[in-house]
């Protein structure tokens, strides 16, 4: 179904979108998902990308993958075609990447206020923030275990961050809520607290199905059924493992025309080989599984392949981010997931250092200029991770929300209209004039650079009597100034009600489990 | 000539530059410089292109270019078929680009250690470091005027950074060296303190011609002439003005076989139209008039055909960096000077941020990666630029110089032979696995990521314990743990002490002047 043809049927199917957007009142100006008018970088040739295609079919084939705990995926498999022994599940030559051609190039992942509705495929980039750091990092307040309020806190800032299209999901992890409890309060903080799309809890498939209630309470039964409201995480045990755990989300999200990432979790050289060839060819034997097992629960269901990728320091073991294997790895990824014809999810703003300094952001720049210029469809960790993802940062979310504005203007592309040409304004400076005054620069200051709202540009005189302020100092005064003017979007209070009933039932029917 | 002829010919030249060679001791590893096996990032088509080109003739030939004060140079315009009037030089369609063929398309920037030398075109990188800024910083001593001592610190730095290419010109003002002679002691650093090549100075013809003599000094009159041994920085003074003192002094390294970047130097907005478009027109406007000027000198002389531009913040009217629209133009500026066919200069580690914080980061970060994706072939500014190149910072010099590590491995390509390939490990590892271990793993992991000297990767706690120190921090300790282990490159002491004396002969000849 296309855009126009599903606007128009959302309209036609009885006024529930529309009258969810007479409900939403838009506090905040919210940039549309990028749609890049730029060509996709790529780093290999056909014939490595033919090579590392007939070699990732061969593992499969050979080596096979293991679907643990789970008689009924084998079962599927074997239904399939594929060879099974005990868990080990082998595939034979062209079977996954055919099984893979059922689900779309591109959806659309909706949200309560259609506004805020993203495309997800082709040529679109939707940017999601942080997800799953246990940990919470500020100024003020230093690093500590992170709380359902940090979360809220997050969510607020996410709704309000003018380049960052989605709310996303475990923005970090609230520690003080129950381990089995604790995304019913994450998925209602971003029902209520942001009008943009999210994502929908994987710890278990029980917690998958109350995500899909919750959508059914916010969207109306009938619509969750026939739109996809999330897009949730489901990441693959690499090499070549699927739990049951993270494979039982994933069926409950298909089986309800669900979005999920499919995405194997590599340090390389830990998790894959160390080599940036090798490391694509698992990434792309488990994305040819993982998606085609989705397509054996339900084809058509909707998927994004993702790679997350990153490199290890041989001295310490740590992982390391923003480096340039990773980036070839980007490359290569997206060039891989664009022949499949599926979405692609890779980058971030990913980083191993510990506070907002310098290495932070040469790591995160990297990382967001491979995720624009790659071809990534859906980034999330795109702003606020930090410490290798043990840490959201305050400071970080919104200096990188922020930043996510250049990839916005850099997607653009170049203008050659006759304005942009400005074959006048030439004509009328001349030789050794100046073009601020000129009635071309008049016309156009306003929208022609990207300008952030964060970073200092001021004279250093001023700079320096204001207090001399670096990056982390000006983001600390940013997040409390957004924090101190965050409205609510409204929100059908029957509606509200009854999301916190759900909420309020499903804790008090069951203990609290930390594990 | 191409690079094995020049070997060649050096070493039958009277063994001259085998006696240099055995005259210098090495004591630190340096790279060599960068050469894509990636491909080049393009933004715009085939018919912008033929459009933007077909715009800058007609500026030249209708609005055309100033040359002040500079009778020869209108003289050798007019006898070459342009226009006069005054000191407009009105060129028609197609001679510029005419006059621009006889520029190579690549050459060797002779070191006097030839293991230093650099080939300047093609698919190559070349980078140096800051040059211009008036002040320094560092976080001992804050923002302050810039010495002599501060340069030497700076050339030293610049010797020991194994991914930094080239020794630069101009790394700080020396401020405490009266202006008509502080080329002298700058040009008498780079010879002594490093073997890395080098740039001469371009502040008055006459410092050009003795920039020239001390080369004879240091690599035999005979090879300068026949070889190139130093680039040179000659702006344009934009839009469209190209003043006497630098065209004296290009007009001095062309004559002499010298190399010169011809640059615009542009703050979009200001000096240059608001748009893309219109900037580019203008840039390639100035360069085919700069370059073609360069060849009427002398046919044959080699240039490199630079863009410095930048966007302007409307608010403030101060210039920004790492900005979206500057990527752009850089990618756009390496399409068209690809299309003359000339080496390209463009990039840095560009910022306007105050200190050597995230922002710098962030702008420095985006404009390294447009600069290798772009095609850039020379990136002065490549490590230690502040303040919108007012100052030189100590610690953002090593810092960007271990970035320029990241632009080395990305250039590399993606490596898809057999050991890449690393089909037996994944047989070997298996699902579930881990690839620690295995042999491959062994075999490569020395080789396999890009590593940084500055940057932290160590586990939390350790880190923590080690007094959780920022990038800064951790910059200076590398600053002074470089400079407290710096080692003089030798050189001969006939050669050092003829360099010395023509320093001091000069510099007695003429009363100080500070303008």
């Amino acid at each position: 179904m296309t855009e126009a043809a599903a606007r128009t049927r959302r309209t036609r199917g009885g006024g529930g979108a529309a009258r969810r957007a007479e409900r939403t009142s838009v506090s905040f100006d919210t940039a549309k998902y990028i749609e890049r008018n730029i060509p996709n970088y790529e780093v290999l040739s056909e014939a490595a990308l033919d090579m590392i295609e007939a070699n990732a079919e061969q593992i499969l084939e050979e080596v096979g993958v293991n679907f643990v705990n789970n008689p009924t995926a084998l079962e599927r498999w074997r239904e399939a075609g594929a060879t099974i022994e005990g868990e080990r599940v082998r595939i034979p030559k062209g079977l996954a990447r055919e099984l893979c051609k059922t689900a779309p190039a591109s959806f659309t992942q909706h949200a309560r206020n259609p506004e805020r509705n993203v495309v997800i495929g082709g040529n679109t980039l939707v940017c999601a923030p942080v997800y799953g750091p246990p940990f919470v990092r500020d100024a003020a307040g230093g690093r500590r275990y992170a709380t359902m309020d940090d979360f809220q806190k997050f969510v607020k800032l996410g709704y309000m961050s003018k380049w960052l299209h989605h709310s996303g999901g475990t923005v970090c992890e609230p520690t003080d809520v129950a381990v089995n409890k604790r995304h019913l309060d994450m998925l209602l903080a971003h029902m209520t607290l942001s009008d943009k799309p999210f994502m929908g809890s994987v710890t278990d498939p029980s917690r998958a199905q109350d995500s899909v209630e919750m959508c059914e309470i916010l969207f109306g039964k009938e619509f969750v059924q026939e739109n996809t409201v999330m897009t949730s995480l489901i990441n693959i045990n690499s090499p070549m493992t699927f739990d049951d755990i993270m494979m039982g989300a994933l069926e409950v999200y298909a089986q309800n025309n669900q979005a999920c990432i499919i995405s194997p979790f590599i340090v390389g050289g830990a998790m894959a080989p160390v080599s940036v060839a090798g490391t694509l060819t698992q990434v792309l034997a488990e994305l040819l599984a993982g998606v085609a097992y989705s397509q054996l629960i339900k084809p058509g269901a909707p998927v994004i392949a993702g790679a997350f990728v990153t490199s290890i320091d041989m001295n310490s073991g740590a992982p390391t981010f923003g480096t340039p294997e990773a980036s070839h790895i980007l490359y290569g990824a997206g060039q891989l997931a664009r022949r499949l014809g599926l979405p692609f999810r890779s980058g971030g703003g990913l980083c191993g250092s510990k506070l907002p300094d310098a290495q932070s952001a040469y790591e995160t720049a990297h990382t967001h200029n491979a995720a624009l210029l790659g071809g990534v469809n859906f980034m999330l960790h795109a702003c606020g991770w930090l410490e290798g993802g043990l840490v959201s940062s305050f400071e970080k979310f919104v200096v990188d929300a922020d930043q996510l504005g250049i990839l916005h203007h850099l997607a653009r592309g170049v203008e050659v209209d006759e304005n942009a040409q400005a074959m006048d304004a030439i004509r009328e400076v001349g030789p050794g004039g100046h073009y601020l005054g000129c009635e071309h620069t008049q016309k156009n200051f306003k929208t022609a650079f990207w300008r952030t709202d964060v970073f200092d540009y001021k004279p250093f005189e001023t700079w320096h009597d204001e207090g001399a302020r670096d990056t982390q100092t000006l983001a600390s005064a940013r997040v409390e100034q957004m924090l101190a003017t965050y409205q609510q979007p409204a929100l059908d209070p029957e509606i509200a009600a009854k999301l916190q009933a759900y909420v309020d039932d499903k804790k008090a029917s069951m203990p609290d489990a930390f594990v």
